[in-house]
């Protein structure tokens, strides 16, 4: 995927809707906990397994990749307000994590590092 | 980015710590929201002007980058659970959201479509 | 529970450390959600079952209690702060709950009742 | 307000709907964080002064009321689940709170106390 341009387009699109005064990181903070916690909603009732299932039903894996899209977006347009390379960033994150859980104490294992 | 690339780092992360057991959908939609809650916690007490200058802060723009980084992480991997195209999906948003929200009525109003 | 002894304990706490400034109704939704979201993550990687038995970790439960009156604790804060009138708004809420969910076609169902 | 008797409503309440087969405290965490959240998005586009200003919106400060009834309802679900005492752990964390955020070093400053 072409992040970039991704993050231009949506650039161009508030912009286009003079939608960059609400477009503060803090209202955008809000706007992507807000999206992941409708993800959150649909899964909510689910069994782990039912929520494994729902790939068969069209209407609701519809609903899962519009609100996966939206947390993207969200994700996106914030890492833009902050000139955050978000590859290089989530790069970086997963050499820390291999440093922070390594596979030896961490199988089978899924306790945060500092709570162990 | 190379989102397939990261989405098979992801896959194989989990799969040496024997953590696919605890990546269910319905897991990883709470993990996300957590994690796009550890980001909204940051701002919660700035103004918005603040939110936009936490870049000339050193320690808080890093804890900013690795909670994007977060959020990305478990979008990628709840993706990848459900077979979804992530990039796909994003640019098919972005032309919902170019209809819903068409650029005349939407000037200077961020007003959900559904609330018009 | 005498509501409003705690929440005028909330508002002097506020007062002596001139922290109504930080209290805007915007900055509190963020808080809620953030500490509602601490109490997510205890849960995230959690069976269902074993979410049930986590009365028998003592350390386990008593972040729990501590993230359940951190929510509580901005939950009267916000309405304090809209002068909102708890009790009644929750007792109305279980009233229209009552229509919405008719105990026949609800009876195992949880769906949410704008998607049935 | 009488918790207790909002708590044995709401379980008489799942009980007839044959629902606490839906409420493991998992399932009830993400439930209230996904209330929490939509009490966020109402104020996500809104500023500080424009969500203290919310009270003048009939309909908005409706909606603001239903979602705190909802984030109450689901927070003393999950205490009656887990057998916790919502008032005493209240009272415990305004305490711990009053030693954590002395007057002095707190005045005009809400940094988490263990960023400080």
């Amino acid at each position: 995927m072409d992040v970039n341009k991704v993050s231009n387009k949506l650039r161009k699109f508030a912009e286009e809707r003079n939608w960059e005064q609400f477009h503060s990181p803090k209202n955008l903070s809000m706007a992507l906990a807000a999206e992941a916690a409708e993800l959150l909603e649909i899964f909510q009732w689910l069994t782990e397994e039912q929520s494994k299932d729902i790939v068969k039903s069209e209407k609701e894996i519809a609903q899962v990749k519009e609100e996966i899209a939206d947390v993207f977006i969200y994700l996106v347009r914030l890492a833009d307000k902050l000139n955050i390379d978000i590859e290089k960033e989530v790069l970086a994150k997963i050499a820390l994590n291999e440093n922070k859980y390594p596979i030896d104490i961490s199988k089978d294992n899924a306790v945060k590092y500092n709570r162990r």
